[in-house]
């Protein structure tokens, strides 16, 4: 099946918002075998509208469409469908009560316009939204199908999870079977030098997709429904394993380094503590982010000022005098205060230069220091020259801290094999 | 002027990452008066490539395409802007002696797939990449514009900024003048119901955009180069600002509340502290991505673990075993621990339950105790009940105390006058 997701929000053509429905919706239907050749963003304005949707419905099958349907009167989607295939509008009882009951609920008056969003194309099937009041719709005529979905993330979510995943699971015959390699510490063109060759393979396939920091490996695979992919994908995986080593820290769609993090000390039963500076509470608040992370993470302390650290993390005062907060010395202090406050396992110190101002020839924007105390061995320190502006080298600094204790976890496994 | 932005890239087909470079494009391009009615996306796929270029073109004078630029053999957008305008490729020497440069730089191999990224249509105007390897180019033909820009965001940002905003704003003749209003702690139908007439006005014209629990208004008046807007905005402004009061804490394109605090406690020399339970460390790090930050936060303690309250901020032990660490009591004896250990100004503190598990009757997933510690005036806490998932719990509890110290400076601001 061809699908087509067609975005409608003037927000979006102004860059008010980033377009994450399309992305989410995009990564679920490729699981489900969907193909997806084109992504279209329009504004909220009628005739547009109903011209991209005619010209994604000559190509495609099915045609996903976000946004468009709050109260306001530019708000138009559902009318451009039903205009398209030429279906009046009916008001839905179902729908209008529901809208009442979440006004109920929230303890808000219900305004008129809200009314609005219980009118529908006559015969479309009506997807209840359960965290708003705009209730989605899909209409099936002459071989194409339409699927409606509010804009805002959290209803599009819920509703495409709940009602629209199940409905288009049900018509697939084909799937695409994938699997995802996460990898990181290593360059892009590094990987793609060590993995050549295997670029070339039409079955299954092998391609990257790479975050700052952090690269995906993911090798498709396109299989009948039912078929096992595994003796197909087996193969290609172990090669990528055996050529990329422990660059290799996870697998699966939805892994990240935080959650990898978590799962390993859960699994080990123990425990993390983070001393940050530049950071500022982000490598915390990365790990707190996973569930499950309360029985990992006990706690962090953000120094950020350069007398915190002596007085919060017990940092020596002469390594501030002389060394300063950006140094190993700093960095290990941190991570040994850190850890002999909490008690944890471990702990994860970051201090650096994150610009834009401050930087010396010596010290300049960018310069970083991690480390990691550990109850199986002496504290580890690493310098980072991260060149980039500040929230990357907040965000890479975060990286490669997991990292360092990612990879004495795994030395920590060797050993205790 | 009339503008199309084309992404290419598989990686957004299949919902890999997000398209932040269409968003920041779309951003910029609205604040030049340059107007955008469609965004679309394709794979690396040569005919899909030249056919949405070909489709843009008929509609828009300019074109701007990202990503594609890579040195694999799939990324082929520059070769189709070629082929659609029935130029040649040919090596640019300046841009082979970049590419390196920028690896010796690096310190790795130049490998030979880079050559491709110094080829460009003949004639074209190359947009040298002072972040990375791949150049971009301008082609200008038959009174149609086509800028191609790599896809990697911090690339395509600096492209932007450095060489292809500076092309366009010598082309432009009329400007779109636009304000903002940054409103928080009010629903959006509230927002609409309040300004309803206003928005039947069709210059300046008035659009609301909703991020959880923040709602932006922007004003908006297409003027003549050159023209003051601020007499066809001002009464628009007073406006809103009248019937909204207090729930406008800032205005401009990128005013975010962490940037107004740190604005505000900047000026009035003070500084803060924060105290995390559920939020982890995302106030602190909210606080800490505004540059500047060093001046007003000192520290922040993130006490995910029960007994780190009591220990590292010296919340009273009857407290956690009675009425438990979800409480109004907590959240205020987090936030004086904070402001007395750190001798921070104001002090903020986080405590909740962000879920999914963990949930009672009594104490749902959702409920969140927020409290300032201030050296201005009582400590104050509130009781937030958030429907939602632990991502959004989190972000909109540090929403809501960011809220709740503002409004505190409100108050001082209107004391001291």
């Amino acid at each position: 099946m061809l699908c087509e997701i067609l975005s409608v929000g003037t927000e979006l053509l102004m860059g008010q918002i980033a377009n994450t429905d399309a992305q989410f919706l995009a990564r679920r239907l490729a699981v489900l075998g969907i193909t997806m050749h084109r992504q279209t963003t329009v504004g909220d304005n009628p005739g547009r509208v109903k011209e991209a949707l005619g010209e994604a419905l000559s190509r495609a099958d099915l045609v996903i469409t976000t946004g468009g349907l709050g109260p306001t009167e530019d708000d138009l989607t559902k009318e451009m469908v039903a205009e398209y295939f030429g279906l009046p509008m009916e008001l839905h009882a179902d729908s209008l009560e529901r809208i009442a009951a979440f006004f109920r609920t929230v303890g808000r008056p219900m305004t008129q316009n809200n009314r609005k969003q219980a009118l529908m194309p006559r015969g479309a099937r009506v997807m209840p939204n359960r965290k708003g009041t705009a209730p989605g719709c899909i209409v099936e005529q002459g071989g194409k199908i339409v699927a409606v979905l509010p804009g805002p993330p959290f209803e599009l979510t819920d509703m495409y999870e709940q009602q629209l995943e199940p409905y288009l699971l049900a018509r697939s015959d084909k799937v695409i079977a994938s699997r995802f390699l996460h990898m990181v510490g290593v360059g892009e063109s590094e990987v793609e030098t060590r993995l050549l060759d295997l670029f070339h393979s039409d079955s299954p396939t092998l391609a990257l997709y790479c975050n700052p920091g952090e690269i995906t490996a993911r090798m498709t695979v396109m299989c009948a429904r039912g078929e096992d992919p595994a003796p197909l994908l087996d193969p290609l995986e172990r090669e990528i394993r055996r050529r990329m080593g422990s660059a290799v820290y996870a697998e699966g769609i939805d892994a990240s380094l935080p959650k990898e993090i978590v799962r390993r000390l859960t699994a080990r039963g123990e425990t993390l503590a983070t001393a940050e500076s530049l950071t500022g509470g982000m490598l915390a608040s990365q790990i707190v982010d996973v569930p499950g992370a309360s029985g990992v993470l006990t706690e962090a302390h953000v120094t950020y000022a350069v007398a915190a650290k002596a007085r919060v993390l017990g940092v020596p005062q002469d390594i501030l005098d002389t060394v300063g907060p950006v140094s190993e010395a700093c960095a290990r202090a941190m991570a040994e205060g850190a850890r002999r406050i909490s008690g944890a396992h471990y702990a994860l110190a970051t201090t650096g230069l994150a610009g834009p101002g401050g930087g010396t020839e010596e010290t300049p924007v960018g310069t970083v220091w991690i480390a990691l105390a550990s109850a199986h061995g002496e504290t580890q320190a690493r310098r980072l020259s991260l060149k980039s502006d500040r929230a990357r080298i907040r965000a890479m600094t975060c990286l490669h801290a997991l990292n360092l204790l990612r990879l004495h976890l795994d030395a920590l496994d060797t050993e205790e094999k």
